[in-house]
């Protein structure tokens, strides 16, 4: 489980940062990655990396401004030409589906795909055997939603060791001790299942949020967070500027970690007014608040650890 | 008058040629740009240039297909936002209007600058003191258009030296013989303003064909041209795929540039599949029919003479 940035600029894009799209790569867990955003020329910056985009299974749109949806047709349309032939599916606000039929159908693209368009609202977006998706209104002047991605608990690693110590050698015991059975073998000991597996590993939390102001919500979504992806747009002392953009600041996005008790904050959509000098000294506003915190750079890969 | 090329391959964005855009540069005779499809990624290349989007005074589409259009809204937004405030006006195939339309209605996109656009059809798409621009229908598949952009012809420099030896020095006289009023002097002579006034200056034709075959509407458009813009997305002998395709081959360009009468052919919309080591021969095979020609890249400026 990794983020990749491919863009981290704010509004319009500039030579030091793309605008928004980041890559979540769930290759060990899934063989699959899911973008959240695609703005303009997000399918360039995969150029320039080990993305392939047929492995791009979900596309969560955080909300409709341009520089976070601009780069989805062209990115959807290389996909089928590039071969891809799975099922992608897309979830966004109100009118993302309109905006990508309407661009299919007048440059007359058809996808050699099955393409899902989903429109959300707040709550349970996705779910399935590894994962929740949740989502929360955030504070934007256009519905911008923040996910919340759940991994659900992995079952313990078997403790083969402890089974050799007991006689019992690699084969179908093994299998039924790891799927949580209790074995009774020829001699007539009854192994039970429990005593032969490690605790369930806890799952990873992430939350990656849209443009906002510091609000509630963002809180929630990044409640005990392994790693909050927030906006900080603005340096810190520029809060009344963000205010009135619906914007961040590196200091509020700080706050919003240590608030939710997150393990790792990066913040990201930096305002291209900051030159790659200054890309330190806003992580180290931060970092004042809330040590664990990087700033996120296109092409910038973050891992994240089972705890 | 200058072409620069912001984008010259076919189809989908690779390292080492974006999709379609041709910015085609009238600083010193209208202090504008005129840019000529707006693939994805083409506000990205001129932040690589000299180009001021506030300087772009019209774009033309040549057709639909994403390649060729998908640029657009994020190119009109951040014109906008960089402090373009004059008109722009888009020219398009029907169905360029939604497009633009619900790209920016979705995105909640607000203008600073009017913009309009027109939905085209065959014959004269704009005149003005300076230029016509005329349209054809090409052959590709879907509707797509090739521009002819005529100068009117320039009035002749005055023959300021010949007036001073008849002993009239620069003036109000020189203004009104350069205006094509004849003078009566004090003297009494009279000054024939045809005498003192060099010829008409031919004004320059250039050709921007979209997407197409080898087809007749290229060699109407493209007569007598100083220069043609002509696609070769395949090489020689591709001519099946090329026609499949609907498109057309190095040889097929140079063959429309040769029977137009056409001074100067550049090709572009080269296929991916062709790698930079590769791209002089492709330009050869144009030269065996056609000696004047180059091969369009990207960042590339081909300025236009007079005669
Ligand atoms: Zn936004
Ligand atoms: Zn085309």
């Amino acid at each position: 489980m990794d983020v990749y940035f491919l863009g981290t600029g704010a509004g319009i894009p500039a030579k030091q940062r793309n605008v928004t799209s980041i890559a979540f790569k769930l290759l060990e867990e899934r063989g699959a990655i899911w973008l959240f955003d695609c703005g303009e020329a997000t399918q360039h910056q995969i150029l320039h990396t080990s993305i392939k985009p047929r492995r791009v299974e979900k596309v969560f749109i955080t909300h409709l401004h341009g520089d976070h949806i601009y780069g989805l047709p062209g990115f959807l349309s290389s996909r089928s030409f590039q071969g891809g032939n799975s099922e992608l599916t897309v979830y966004g606000p109100k009118g993302i589906k309109e905006y990508i039929e309407v661009s299919l159908a007048v440059s007359q693209t058809y996808l050699k795909y099955p393409l899902k368009i989903v429109e959300i609202t707040e709550g349970l977006v996705y779910e399935d055997e590894q994962y929740l998706i949740e989502t929360k209104l955030l504070e934007h002047g256009i519905p911008s939603y923040g996910y919340r991605v759940v991994e659900k608990d992995l079952p313990g690693t078997l403790l083969a060791e402890k089974l050799i110590a007991e006689g019992v050698q690699p084969g179908p015991v093994f299998k039924k001790i790891k799927a949580g059975e209790s074995v009774t073998l020829e001699d007539g000991r009854i192994l039970d299942s429990a005593q032969f597996v490690g605790p369930d590993q806890k799952g990873r939390v992430v939350a990656i949020l849209g443009d906002t102001r510091m609000c509630k919500a963002a809180l929630d979504l990044a409640q005990d967070a392994d790693l909050l992806i927030h906006e900080a747009t603005f340096s810190q002392g520029e809060e009344q500027l963000a205010f009135e953009y619906f914007h961040s600041t590196t200091l509020q996005a700080a706050e919003v970690a240590k608030g939710a008790n997150a393990i790792k904050l990066c913040i990201t959509h930096i305002s291209s007014r900051y030159d790659r000098s200054e890309w330190l000294q806003l992580a180290a506003e931060a970092q004042e608040i809330f040590s664990n915190t990087e700033i996120a750079e296109d092409f910038k890969e973050i891992n994240i650890p089972f705890r």
